[in-house]
């Protein structure tokens, strides 16, 4: 079968644009056509115009050889929080309709500065910060939820309407949604990417997120974001050299049989390819951390809708009219205590996952929930949100109704690198036989 | 003398707005008035458009009495590193040269909310995060530097070209600027005001600040920030009852004579006027407190500055240049060791501070530096910032050469309201009797 460009890595159109075998105008018509076909079921975009991205397409076409970055030509969707200078951005709220910054966040800056072609903007649950659907259904079923909050980042990967897009995380926004939608989601270290140019919900936990549907393209973006460790890790991991944690976190009451089956399977197909892999045991005194990623996550969510309550509370979700208003009624003491928990949870957990290659946690309690009005469970995320360690989502298995679970593996911070290099070893098994496969084409 | 309405405070201004005794246009009129003739000397402005500011006095005085907010006509400037929907924001960066992002940041949605009349956008050095001056100079000696980072803001206070003014802490740019210019600068609890729609330098240590020439209207835009404690505090205190701490800190070898005399006077006068003032000390494993900020702000400029770092290198100061390029060659692991050592710090240093109403410490080394190249040192700011206690500068002693010195009262986090209580009563004494006074009218 003849590939079409929609359908080929960030990756492999880079260099098909770089070698002169498509233009970027061709590429984007491909990646329009499918939007075009899909997008009456997905309904994954805030803002999408067919004629800019062409005319964008073509500016692209007109750069000289000698001036175009490792991005050249490649498209991407970008969430709906973050600005884009010729674009809206109206974080799925009624009081920002229509509202267009004329700004570049710092992220898009870096990705246009790279040559990269901003197709439009993803949707989002409001401000990234409630678990209430957007119209997007889940390209898979669409009787089921894409994830959120980055709903509309992660069904247009999967879906091949883009090859890779931005997301944010404050809870599980990154993360859940690709486990949901069956791609590869990476949560970088906490501020490696900046944050400028986004809603804030919460300063010490806002993340960008990226989706792709390989390894390959995330390490594309990690260049592009110039994100570095200290050591720069071997690049092609053996899964028999392998030393792996597997973790089920103090979250584990919450998993599904699906879960269970999902992260038994990729214990027994590491070990069968000769991964040692050794369980991780948080220390009673960390079993708190999702509560305390609870209470930041609430009194952050103070500070940061308090404009937006000023203008127009009934224009708010109700739970960020609660947020502002205090409405558990956490006080400062306790709101300082959670911070400085968290804090000192952080060199901990570096250290307790610094002695493996990586470590395997769950990446949701299970497959994708039928309906779109909830964005599905964030439990197993909240703890790594707040910790800042690098996460990466990885597809493979299947859930009881045969919708896609990942698996995620964290490693300390600023160890992004080689939870890349780790996670395309691993990934390459999982993929090859987890028993998930994407029927989407 | 009859008192012209550029003299007033935004407490004072406010209540004749409100009584109908004068019209914004007045007001404006009469602020327009002073900057023009002082402009020339002081040069505080990167951005004043008088006929916007007079059509939105307008805009203002049409408001029905019912619809009025708490700072209804009330002038405000505001550092050009925060977004205003209809200026222009330009970091002092020529990168940004007429940029004018059409938004506005969350501080001023709230100010625009409450009535403010936004003046225009005040003298910055570049993004924030250098040491080398703009043209601003200071309103009480034109051959010296207002300080930085929020150069503009605190001259323009000081000046009566403004009653209060937003300004920016990331190292020390909000108190040193409020100390060399006589003024109140007020740097609340680290995120207790949103810091959305700014340029970022570092997300651990940004903190917005506001400047003003009396205690009063620091506590009216507490309110209007929503700055809430625990437990509000006693509105009145009196010295005679305060128990106070008072700590050199760990930067004392920096300290001028002049900084010497004020400390000296500053503990005298509270003590002839029955307050109980100890000394308070930092235990030798905070010590290198200044350092880990000196890590976290270097390596925080590393992701901040990548995208103009990316966009033109040369058109970026040299020191940000070295922050992207990790000039001085820092670790993540080291970067991740000072992130988590200050984080440690601060539940400690709280507890410290807790033990008394407030805790006296140096604003700056000494007065106002001659020349406007350089705004001098943050050399005692730099550990509270990173501590994200709350700050407020006191003016009221004098240097060597007759320039103000302030001295801060530090408090814990969230015990901003306290701090402001206790600031007014120790404020009126050291303006009554620290041995300056502003000879600006």
């Amino acid at each position: 079968m003849l590939v079409q460009p929609y359908q080929l890595s960030a990756t492999d159109v880079a260099a098909k644009i770089r070698d002169g075998q498509l233009t970027v105008e061709e590429y984007a018509q491909s990646l329009l056509g499918r939007i075009k076909e899909r997008d009456p079921i997905v309904k994954a975009w805030a803002y999408l115009n067919p004629d800019q991205v062409l005319e964008q397409a073509r500016k692209l076409d007109a750069v000289p050889t000698e001036e175009r970055g490792p991005l050249h030509g490649v498209a991407i969707a970008v969430k709906d929080v973050i600005y884009t200078k010729d674009m809206p951005t109206q974080f799925n709220s009624p009081i920002y309709k229509d509202d267009a910054p004329q700004v570049d966040a710092a992220s898009i800056i870096i990705l246009r500065k790279a040559g990269a072609l901003i197709l439009g903007k993803t949707t989002t649950t409001e401000f990234a910060a409630t678990t209430q659907g957007p119209q997007t259904t889940n390209p898979h079923d669409s009787s089921r939820t894409p994830g959120g909050s980055s709903s509309g980042s992660g069904a247009v990967v999967a879906d091949f309407q883009a090859p890779i897009s931005l997301g944010t995380q404050t809870g599980g926004s990154t993360i859940r949604p690709a486990s949901f939608n069956g791609i590869y989601g990476f949560k970088p270290t906490w501020n490696s990417i900046s944050r400028e140019g986004q809603k804030v919900f919460s300063l010490i936990l806002d993340t960008i997120g990226i989706y792709a549907r390989t390894v390959e393209d995330l390490n594309l973006l990690a260049d592009v974001f110039a994100l570095e460790d200290d050591e720069p890790p071997n690049q092609e991991y053996l899964i028999k050299h392998l030393k792996l944690g597997v973790s089920v976190t103090m979250v584990w009451p919450e998993a599904s049989r699906s879960l269970n089956r999902a992260m038994a399977k990729a214990v027994q197909l590491l070990r069968e390819n000769g991964a040692i892999v050794k369980d991780v045991n948080f220390p009673q005194y960390l079993q708190d951390l999702p509560k305390w990623h609870s209470v930041v996550f609430n009194t952050d969510g103070r500070t940061a809708f308090l404009p937006e309550y000023r203008v127009d509370k009934s224009q708010i979700a109700d739970q960020l009219v609660g947020h502002v208003e205090n409405r558990l009624k956490i006080s400062r003491a306790e709101q300082i205590k959670a911070f400085d928990e968290i804090a000192a949870a952080r060199p901990i957990v570096d250290e307790m996952l610094g002695k493996y290659d990586a470590v395997l946690v769950p990446s949701v309690p299970d497959e994708a929930p039928k309906g779109i009005e909830a964005t599905g469970s964030a439990a197993f995320n909240l703890i790594w949100t707040a910790l800042h360690t690098p996460v990466i989502n990885i597809p493979g298995f299947a859930g009881e109704n045969g919708m896609p679970i990942g698996l995620s593996l964290v490693a300390p911070r600023y160890h992004d690198r080689k939870l890349l290099a780790v996670s395309k070893a691993v990934g390459k098994l999982f993929e090859a036989s987890g028993g998930w496969k994407s029927q989407i084409v």
